[in-house]
C-alpha cells in the first residue's frame, strides 16, 4: 500500500508540498503513552528548512495540530492524526516547472504515472516535505524506545568524499548519540564536519549540490526481533529507508566490504559474558537471518546530491514537446544530508518499534 | 507478513531444509498464462546445488510438483501451489549443530526468536534452500515479462575483489543477458570469471569462503511504474532483495558513488528521441521518485561470504551454556554468488511483474 | 488493520466525537476524477444530525476541508485527505458518563480494550460520527460508479416491525433509487414511511428507541467481480457493513429465508437474452461463489435500536466499582435507520468501486 | 488478498476439487504448540463426506501430510504447511458440466471471472472441498483456545423450517458443546434432529435439497477483544463466515429480531459480580462496539440449500451459447448443514485465536 506502512503501527502519509496541508495518521500506537511534545517539536525542527546556512532558506514552520488519538495527556490507542497546514509557499517559483521536467526529480516519472494530473508544484507528493509527518511519527516511536533502553543516532559519515569517523559497531554511548542531535551537521569528528560544511557551501556557490552517506546505529535492542524472509528486519528497514526521497543505497554492517572478506573474517564469533550470549565483533550489523542478535543494528544509506540546482541542464518541455534548457531557481538545499539525518533516525525508530510490538517483545501501555 | 510477499501477486513460502517438504503458493497470477515448464526447470537447476565445482556437492534434485492453479496448459487464476519434497538430506551432519551455534548464521537468532522450538537442521526455515520455491515463482514471472518485452539479467560484478566489467546502464542486449544464463558463474568478461573461480576454489581449499557483488539489470520496462513513498520500486525491490539470505547491501544506479558526485553529474538529462522522452544517462538506475523513468532498472547487491566454513571459530554451546570451538563440517558452497544470481534475477522479475499488475500496466490474461 | 480498509482504494479513518477533528485519508483513487462537491455535501447532509425530527437535534455542521490529493479540479492519484473540525460539542453532557457505562454502548468494552485511556466523550472513536468521513469517501466512489452505469440505493425495509415493500430483486429503476435520496426516511411505500415515523416519535416520547432493517441494492454491476473464499464480494461487503456501528446482521438475496427453501426454489435459472447470459430470478442477491452474476447485488442489514435512551437502566460505575442506575441525557437519535441509510449506500459504493479497481474491470482515469 | 486470511495468523488456501492436491499454509502460529493430531483428524472427519446417510457418499479420505512447521512434537513458529492429495475423484461425472452451468453454483461467475481458464471439474477452487484445509487450520486454533478456557460449539438451529432449541446466550456448558461434536447432525433437542434428518432424506428422494441455520457460540472469551471499525470482531467473523461456500446470512445476538425491539429491551444491563463486571443479559451476542464484553459470542449463519440437485433446471450451455436443461448427476449432499457445522466452528476458532494474538491477550508459546 503505497502511502501506508507498518505491521502493528500503521503510518499513513498524505499531502503535497503546495497543497492545503500535509500530515499523517498513526494507527496501532498502544494506549497510555505520555508524549513529550517538546521532543517531538525538536525532531521536527531538526528536519525543518531555514534553520541553517546549509539548508534552504525557505522557512516552513512545520507547526502541527494533533487531531485525534491523544486525550488527557496520553495516547488513546485509537488513530493519532496530525496535520501541518502549508504556509509560505512560493508557488510562483514553480510556474516554469509545470512543463519543464527537472532532471533527477520525479517530475517526469510522476507526470507519466499520474497521467498529468499530479500536483507538480514543489514536487507535490514527491516533495521531501512529506518526510515532516514521517519524522513526527518517528519522534513518538523514539520516545517509546528510549523508555525501553533503546537509543538511536545518526551522523554524516561522508559528504562529497570527506569522511567522518565511523560508529563503533559494538555500540556508542548514549551521550555521544544525544550530542549529535544538537549539531546542525551531526558528525563524530568536528573537524571533518567543518570541512564538509565548507564543501557544501562551495558547491552551493557554484550553483551545484553534493551528496553523502548517513550512518545510523540502534543500541539496546533485544535479540530475536524480525522474521526470516519477507519480514527480515533488513527488509523492513530497507523498505522504509528507500521510501525516503534521495536515498539510493543501503548496507548493513560491513555492507559492500563483505565482497572482499573471507568467511572467517566476516563471521561474528560468540561467547558467554555474564551468562548471556554476546558477539565478539559486529560485521553483520546486529542482524543474522534477518533477526537481531543483540549487537547494535548498524546501517548506512547514501543520499544523492540535491537534484534541484542552479546550473543549466538539458531537459524536456512536456507541453511543447521539445528539448529545452533549465536552471532551477527558487530556494534549495545544497546538500540533503543534514536534514536527512533526523528523518533517517526517526524513521529507523519507527521500524524498530513496529517490530517490537509485532514480535510482542514490548509490553508498553498494557 | 513474514512469509507472504506481494501486492497483486502474493507469494507465500514454506518449509525447512530437512523437513518433509518446501514450497510456495502463488496467488494472484492472471488466468491464461501458458507456462514453459522447461524454462522453469532450467532456472531451478541454475540455483540447485551440485551442478558445479563452485557449489556444494549436495545433490538436491529440487524436482517439484504443481498441486493446483494450472489446468489444461494454462494458469487458472486461482492459487498456483507447488512443493518440493526433501530428499538426500544428511541430517546426521547436523547433530552437533543442535547446540553449537554457527557464527554468521541464524542459529542463535532463530533459537531466541522461536524459544528453541525451531527446526535447527540445515538452518531450517532460514536455509538458502527456501529460495528454490522463490526461484520457481520468479521463473514464471520472467516468462510473462519476456512476452511483454522486459528482459532481466545478472552477473557477478565482483568476487573477493576481482571485478567483472559493469553492465551498460543505458541497456544491454537481450542476447548478452541470455548468454549469462548458461554460465556456471555468469560474467561479462570471461577472464575475470576464471580468476573469480580460481579465487573461490583457493578459499575452499583453505576451509574458508568468499563473498561478492551481483549486478542486475531490467530492460524494457515502461515509465511510470511504482509509487511515491512506501511503494517506491526501490522499496519494493529492496524488501525482496534483503529477504534473500546473505544479501547485506543494495544500491541503485550510481549507488554509494553518489556520495562523491555533484548534482550536475548525478542528474540524468532528458531529451526527445523519435517523439519519446529519453534519458541521456542513467545515474539513477532507471528510478526517479521511486518510479521507473523508462531507462533500465539497474542495481547491485552484496552477498556476504558463506557463513559455514571448515575453519575453527569461537562460538557458544547453547545447551551446555559454555564457550566452545566449532568447525562446520558437511558440504557447503565456498561462495554463494553463483547460486544467488538466478535467485536475484528471478526474484527481481517477480517484483516487477507485481508492479506491472498493481499499476495496471499489463493486460496479460484479460 | 483496524482503521484502514480496502485493497486498491484504502480508506483510513481517524477521530473522536469530541476531539479536535475527524477525517479520512483515501489512498488509491485513480487520477483524473472530477468530483462534484455538491453531491458529496448532499450525501454528508443526509447523514448529518439535526436535519429532521427523527434525528438528534445536535447540529454538527460536518463541513469538511480537503487537505490533499485534489488539484485543478481533478484527483491527483495521491492520497486524498479530508478533515472535519469538531464544533458544537456539549462535552458537559458527558461528565457522568466518564464512569457510568452506558448499556448497549462500547463504553465498557472500549474501557477494557484501551485500559481506560480512551476518550470517552460522546463515545470517542466508537461514535457514529466517524461514519461522516466514511460517507465522504463513499460519496466519491458513488460518483465514479454512476459514470460506469452502476447505481446504488437503500431504504428502510422495516422499522420496529412496520414493513416497507421490498426492492425488486431483478432491479430497480434509477429514478426510483434517486427519489429515495431526498426523503428524510427513504421508503418505497410512503404510507409505510409515515407509520414508521409515527412509531419512532412514539418511542422517543417514551424515552426509548427503535431499530429496523435497511435494504440496499446495487444495479448495473458486471458479472465476474469478487473472488472465491476470503475476498468473496459477500465477505468484503460484510466486513464493511459490520464496521458500521449498530449493524448486527446481514443477509444477501433470500438470506435467512433460504432455510425454508428447497434447492429447486433457491437456484436461479439462467438463459440467453440478446446473446447475453441472464438470471431468470435473483434468490442469490447477485452473488454466486462470492462473485457477481450480473444480477443486482441485494442485501439487508439490521440496525439495532439506539443504545442511548432516557429510560433508567442498570449499569456499573467503573470508578466507584459499584452498581448504579443511568438515564442517558443529551440529544440522541430515537432511531438510527434514517441516518444509517446514506452511510450504508455510500459504504456499499466504496466496496464495489474497490472491487472494480482490484479486478481491473474499470479503466477510469487511465 | 483473496486466498490469504488473517492479521497475526495468516492462512493461505489452495487447490481445486479435482486437481493434484489441496492444502493450506498457516503462518504466524506461535512456536511451542503441542498439537493433538487425533483431534485434528476428528474435526477433519466430521467435515469429510461419506460419513453419514445425510451426506454425499463420495469418500474423500482427506488424509493430510504436514510438510513443514512442526518439529519434535511442537510447532516451530515458521509456516505450518499441509496438503491433501486428491483421490477418488470421478472426473467423468463432470464432462457435461464443462459447458452447462449449474444454477446456484459459481460455474458461470467463475467462468466469467477467469475468462474460461478455471478448472471447472467439481467446482474447482469454488468447491466446498476447500473447506477441508480451513477446518484443519481451525482445529489447531481450537486446541490452543481450549487450553485458554475458550470453548466453541455449533448446532443446527433449523433445517427447512424445523427448529432446534437455541443456545443459552449467557453460556452453555462445556459438556454440552462437546457432546455436539460426536453427533452426525448436531442438535440440542434430539427429537428435532430426527425430524430434520427425515426432512433431509425426503428432499433427497425428490432429487432436491434443503437449507438451514447454524448457531455458533464461543464461551470463555475475555472482554476487550476486537477493534472499532474495520476490525470489529463482527467484521472479522463476518469476513470469514461469508468465505464459506453457501453461507448467505449472518447475525449476532438478537440479530434481525433487533428490528422489533425497543432500546430498553435490546440493551444489556451490567452489574458487579464477585468484583467483576458482568452482563445481565446477552442480546448483543457478546459484542459491543465490535469488542467482546465477556459474555459469550453468539451468532447464526444461514446455509442455502445445496445447489447441485437431480431435478431438471433451466440453464445455459456456454459453449453452444444456447439454453438447455440440466439434471445434476453425481453424488451430492442433500443438505450442507451437517458438514458446515464443523467448518463454522473451527473457522470461528481461527478468527478468535487471531484476535487473541493480535490484541496480545494470549501469551501462549512465549
Amino acid at each position: 500500500m503505497s502511502n501506508t506502512w507498518g505491521e502493528t503501527i500503521r503510518v499513513t502519509l498524505f499531502g503535497e508540498s503546495h497543497g492545503t496541508g500535509i500530515g499523517a495518521v498513526i494507527d496501532g500506537l498502544p494506549p497510555g503513552i505520555a508524549i513529550d511534545w517538546e521532543r517531538v517539536k525538536k525532531e521536527m525542527a531538526r528536519r525543518a528548512p531555514g534553520s541553517s546556512p546549509l539548508a534552504t532558506p525557505r522557512r516552513e514552520k512545520d507547526s502541527f495540530t494533533v487531531l485525534s488519538g491523544y486525550f488527557n495527556g496520553y495516547t488513546t490507542g485509537t488513530p493519532l492524526a496530525m496535520e501541518i497546514r502549508n504556509e509560505n509557499q512560493h508557488s510562483r517559483d514553480y510556474g516554469e516547472l509545470k512543463s519543464k521536467m527537472r532532471p533527477g526529480h520525479a517530475d517526469y516519472t510522476g507526470y507519466v504515472k499520474y497521467h498529468g494530473y499530479n500536483d507538480y508544484r514543489g514536487g507535490g507528493h514527491f516533495s521531501g516535505r512529506i518526510t515532516a509527518p514521517l519524522t513526527f511519527a518517528g519522534a513518538i516511536a523514539r520516545q517509546v524506545l528510549e523508555k525501553e533502553g533503546v537509543y538511536v543516532g545518526a551522523h554524516a559519515l561522508e559528504v562529497h568524499g570527506i569522511p567522518d569517523r565511523s560508529f563503533n559497531p559494538m555500540g556508542e554511548d548514549r551521550q555521544v548519540l544525544e550530542s549529535l542531535d544538537s549539531m546542525r551537521l551531526p558528525v563524530l569528528d568536528r573537524e571533518a564536519g567543518q570541512a564538509m560544511e565548507a564543501q557544501i557551501l562551495t558547491a552551493q556557490k557554484a550553483g551545484d549540490s553534493t551528496g553523502g552517506i548517513v550512518e545510523c546505529i540502534l543500541c539496546g535492542l533485544p535479540a530475536g526481533l524480525g522474521d526470516p524472509f519477507f519480514d527480515s528486519l533488513e527488509s523492513c528497514m530497507a523498505h522504509m529507508m528507500f521510501s525516503i526521497p534521495a536515498v539510493k543505497g543501503l548496507e548493513f554492517g560491513d555492507g559492500f566490504r563483505f565482497s572482499r572478506l573471507y568467511g572467517s573474517q566476516a563471521n561474528d564469533a560468540m561467547h558467554y559474558h555474564d551468562g548471556r550470549v554476546e558477539s565478539l565483533s559486529n560485521h553483520n550489523g546486529g542482524l543474522l537471518g534477518g533477526i537481531t542478535s543483540g549487537a547494535p543494528v548498524l546501517f548506512r544509506t547514501v543520499v544523492k546530491p540535491t537534484a534541484s540546482i542552479g546550473k543549466r541542464q538539458h531537459t524536456v518541455d512536456i507541453e511543447k514537446k521539445e528539448d529545452t534548457l533549465l536552471s532551477v531557481g527558487g530556494r534549495h538545499d545544497p546538500c540533503i544530508v543534514p536534514r536527512a539525518i533526523p528523518v533517517i533516525e526517526n524513521a529507523a525508530a519507527l521500524v524498530v518499534l513496529d517490530r517490537l510490538l509485532t514480535d510482542r517483545r514490548l509490553s508498553y501501555g498494557k
